[in-house]
C-alpha cells in the first residue's frame, strides 16, 4: 500500500536524516523522495512516497515526526489511492470540460467529478452524456454577490476538495476565493503575465506576438495573479487572426489544465507565497 | 543572378496577376513567391525572388510595375547577394556579440559588421579577436543627451543599414531611435509583453513562471513596444534562481537574435503598424 | 462563397501569371494563395482560395485553366464549405477517438464522421454517446485476409473520402491500403522514423531517449513509411517508465492526429512521392 | 566550501537515512540532494551537495559511508570548484567548437580546454584566437589504426578527464573508445535513434520529416548507440532543402552539446547500462 508524506517547515540541518530515520525505524520503505529548500525564506519542503505492509500507517508515525521536526512544521499524510472530490465550473467553451470528462470517464483522473456548474446551458448535453450532474445557475438578472452566493452554496453542498474553473468566464470576488485557498484552479488563456485580463488572444493579435500560450494557476484574491502550476506555448504567425489564435490556443489550454490538475491530484504541488514548488 | 522584389500597397483584385505579368513579360523567372493580405487595413504585401540572365534587371521593370500597381505602392528591388552594413551596440554581456561575431567570421551572416560600439570596455578583447573595430563611448559623467549624440555621430560615420542592440543596456530616447526606424533591432530578455522593462529574469523569478523566453524586435519610440520579429522560450522550474534563469535564458536570447537578424538581412520581414509580416 | 483551386504540374515559367490571369479574367477574387516548386523533380504546386459572387464557379474556369497549363497538370476544384465523409478505425485506446468525436460534436471538424469500426467492443459506449454508428468486427478466429475483407466491405458501404486509423492496432496489407491511397491517415506513437513498428514507448524506454513524440502520416504499402503530415514531441526523463511515457505520449498523439486531420480536411496537404507539401 | 557526494549501489531499505546520518554526524550540511531508484535492476543512485566549514572533508567520511552502505557501493567525492580538464576533437565545422571556446573564454564552463585536435587545418585560426593549442593530425595517407594511435597518443599526453567530439566526423573504433568509457561525449546531428549513421540531414530530407534534432551522448563501442545525455529539436517544413536543414540544425547541435557538457562537468549525470540518470 502506497502512502504519501508531505512536510513543510523552516529549514535546519539534518531534516532529511530525521524524517527518513522515523520511517526507517517504523519499517516503512521509501519508494520516492523529493526535497527542496527555498532559499529566500529558508523553508524546507519534502514529499515522500512510502510503502507500508499494513493498509494503515503506524499510529506512531505522526507523533514521531512531530517530535523530530521543528514545532512549526506542517506534516500531512495522504493516500494516493483515494480519488479526490472535484467540482467543475464552466461557461460556454467545451474543450477543457470535454478533456476532463473524457479522462474521468476512462479512469485517468485520480478524482471523482461530482458536478458541473455553469452560468449557461450550453454544456449540459455534453456533461450529461457522461452522467455527471449539471447545474445551471444563470447570472443574468442577479447581482454579482447574489450569483456568487448561489454558486458557493451549491459548491458547499458537494464539499469538494478541489474546484476547477474549466473556462469559467466570470471574475471571482475575494470572498468567493477565500474558502478555496490553494484548492481553486483556473486555466488562463495566455502565457501569464503577458495579457492578463480579458480577451488575451485579441491582445496577442494586436501586439503581434509570435508565440501564444496558456497558464494553469491557483486563484487568489487578485485576478490572474495566483501561483502558477503549469504553462505551455505554441508558435503562431502573422497569418492568424485573433479567432484562429484562439482556436489554436484551445489545444494548449486543455492539455495544460489537465496536466496541472494531475499534478495537484497527485499532491505534487506545494504552494509557498505566490509560487509553486512542483515535485514531478 | 537572384533578385528580390518587395511590394506593399493597398489591396485590390488582380495584384498577383499584374506583378507576375510584368515579370513574365520581361522574361524573368520567379523562383519563390509569397503574398499576404492584411485584412484589418486591406494592405497587400508581396515578396518575390526572381532570376535574371543578366546581372542587371531590365530598366523597364520598375516603371512597368509602377504603372501596373496602385499609385501609393511601395516597390523596392533588393539584391540578396550584397551583404548589408551593420553596426552592433553592446554593453557587458558577451553571448549575443560572440554569436554574431562568429557567424560573421564564417560567412554565415549576409552582412558586414563594420564596428562594435560599447559604453564599457569589457568586450573589446573579444571584438578585436575578430578584427572588428571597437569603440568605447562611456556614458559615465555625461548627460543622456550628450552620450546619445556621441553614439549617433559615430554611427552616422558608418552609415549602417542596420543597427543591432546586442544586449545594449541603455534605454534609448525617441530622438535616437527616429533616424533608424525599422532598422534598429533589439533583443529583449523576456517573452514580451511579459516582463517589460528592467530585470525581466528577476521579475520572472518573483512571479514563479514555468517558462521564460526572449524577444527580438524593432525598436520604436516606446520601450519594448516595437514590432516583434522572433520569439522563443524554454521551460524552467522552482529550483532555478533568477541568476540561473538568466544563464539559461542567454542561450535563447542569442539564437533568437541571430534568427531575427537573418530574417531581416534576407529581407523576409515587412513592418505594418506595430507588427511584422514574415515570409519565411 | 469561398472556393478552392488545387494545381500540380511540371514547373515552367509563368505558371502563377497564367493561373491568376484566368481567375482575374473571370472576375474571381483571390483571398489566399500559396505556391511551391519542388526542386528535385521540378514540380509546381499551387493552392488558391478564391471568392465568387455566385454559388457556382463559372463553367469556363476549368477549361481555361487546362488550356493555360501544361497538359499533364492535375487541376481540382474544392469546396471548403462541404464537410468530408470520414470513417474511423479504432481498437481499444480512447484518446484519439474521443478527441475526434468531441471536435466533431461541436462542429470543429470540417467533416462528417459516418461510423466507427473496431476489432474490439471497448469503445462502443463512448462512440454511441455521440450518436455515431459503431461496428464491431472482431479479428479473433478469422484470417487476416478474411478480416480485412470484412472491414473493406463495410468501409465501402460508407464510401468515405477519408479513413482515419485513430489507434487501430492492426497492420494493414497493401491490398487494404491500395484503394485509399493518400486518403488513409494513421497516428503512429513515436517520432518517426525513430521506433518504427510495435511498442515504440517500450523501445524509447529501452533506448533512454530524452524526447518522445508522435507522427501522423498517410499510410502506404510499407508499415510506418508513408508521407508524414504532422509531428510533435515532448521531453521525458529517466524517472518515467515505458508505461508513463505512453501516458504522456497520448496527449501528443491526439493533438497531432487532430492537427493532421484538419490540414487534410482543409485541403492544405499535397503529396509528392513520399513527402507532403503543406500550405498552412 | 561546497562538496559533492556521488553514490551508486544495490537498492535496499534505509539508504537515504544511512547516508544522511553519516553526513549529519560529521556536522556536514546538505545543500541539495537527489535520489533515484532504477526499478529494473534495483539500483540506487544518490547525488548530494554538502557544505563543510573546512576546505577538506573529514577523513572519516568515506570510511563511515563504506561501513554504512552495501559492500558493492561505488562512492565518490567530487569538488564542484575544480575545473575538469577537457580536450576537443573537431573536423571542419566551427559551430560547436566556437560555442565551447567562447563559453570557456568567459569562464562559463567548469572546465579547462587543454587542446583542440583536428584532422583538418580549417579550425586552427579560430582555436588560436582563443589561445588554445591546436593540433593537426591528418588522416589522409594513414590507416585508420595508425591515425587513431596518433590521436590516442596525443590525447594521452594531456590526460584529459573528458574528451568532446565537437563535430569530429570520423568513426571511432572500439579500441579508441574503450579507455574513455563514459568520458567521451559526441554530438550527433539527428534526433537519435532516427537517422543513425552518415548524412542525417539528407536522410531527414528524403524521409520528409517535420521535425529535426540533435543528440549529445556518451560514445560506446557501437556507433550512435551510447547513453543519451541531452536532445533537442526544431520544426522544419517542405520548403527547406537538406542543406537548409543542416544550417538550422547547427543551432540546435551546439546548444545541446553545451548543455550536455555542462551536465557532465557538474557531475549531474550517472550512467547505468545504456542510459543516463540526470539530476538537474
Amino acid at each position: 500500500m502506497l502512502h504519501l508524506l508531505l512536510i513543510q517547515c523552516p529549514d535546519e540541518r539534518g531534516l532529511v536524516y530525521k524524517v527518513t530515520g522515523v520511517l526507517y525505524g517504523l519499517g516503512l520503505n521509501i519508494v520516492r523522495n523529493s526535497e527542496f529548500v527555498e532559499r529566500d525564506d529558508h523553508v524546507f519542503f519534502m514529499r515522500t512516497e512510502f510503502e507500508c505492509a499494513e493498509a494503515v500507517v503506524p499510529a506512531a508515525l505522526l507523533p514521531e515526526l512531530h517530535a523530530a521536526l521543528p514545532p512549526s512544521a506542517t506534516i500531512s499524510l495522504g493516500n494516493l489511492h483515494r480519488p479526490k472530490e472535484v467540482v467543475l465550473l464552466v461557461t460556454k467553451e467545451h474543450h477543457c470540460l470535454s478533456e476532463l470528462l473524457v479522462r474521468h470517464a476512462f479512469g485517468e483522473l485520480n478524482a471523482t467529478i461530482r458536478a458541473v456548474i455553469s452560468n449557461h446551458e450550453v454544456l449540459r448535453e455534453l456533461t450529461e452524456k457522461f452522467n455527471i450532474p449539471f447545474h445551471y445557475l444563470p447570472h443574468a438578472g442577479r447581482s454579482r454577490e447574489a450569483h456568487e452566493a448561489e454558486v458557493l452554496a451549491l459548491l458547499a453542498s458537494y464539499q469538494p476538495e478541489l474546484v476547477v474553473l474549466a473556462k469559467y468566464m466570470r471574475i471571482l470576488s475575494p470572498e468567493f476565493v477565500a474558502p478555496y485557498a490553494n484548492r481553486l484552479i483556473n486555466i488562463h488563456h495566455s502565457f501569464l503575465p503577458a495579457f492578463v485580463g480579458a480577451s488575451p488572444y485579441a491582445q496577442a493579435y494586436a501586439r503581434g506576438v509570435k508565440i501564444i500560450g496558456a497558464t494553469a494557476h491557483f486563484v487568489n484574491e487578485q485576478l490572474d495573479q495566483g501561483p502558477i502550476i503549469a504553462q505551455s506555448v505554441i508558435p503562431i504567425d502573422h497569418t492568424q487572426s485573433a479567432h484562429e489564435m484562439a482556436q489554436a490556443g484551445r489545444d494548449v489550454e486543455k492539455i495544460v489544465l489537465a496536466r496541472a490538475l494531475k499534478l495537484v491530484l497527485d499532491e505534487q504541488v506545494f504552494v509557498h507565497r505566490n509560487k509553486t514548488i512542483i515535485f514531478d
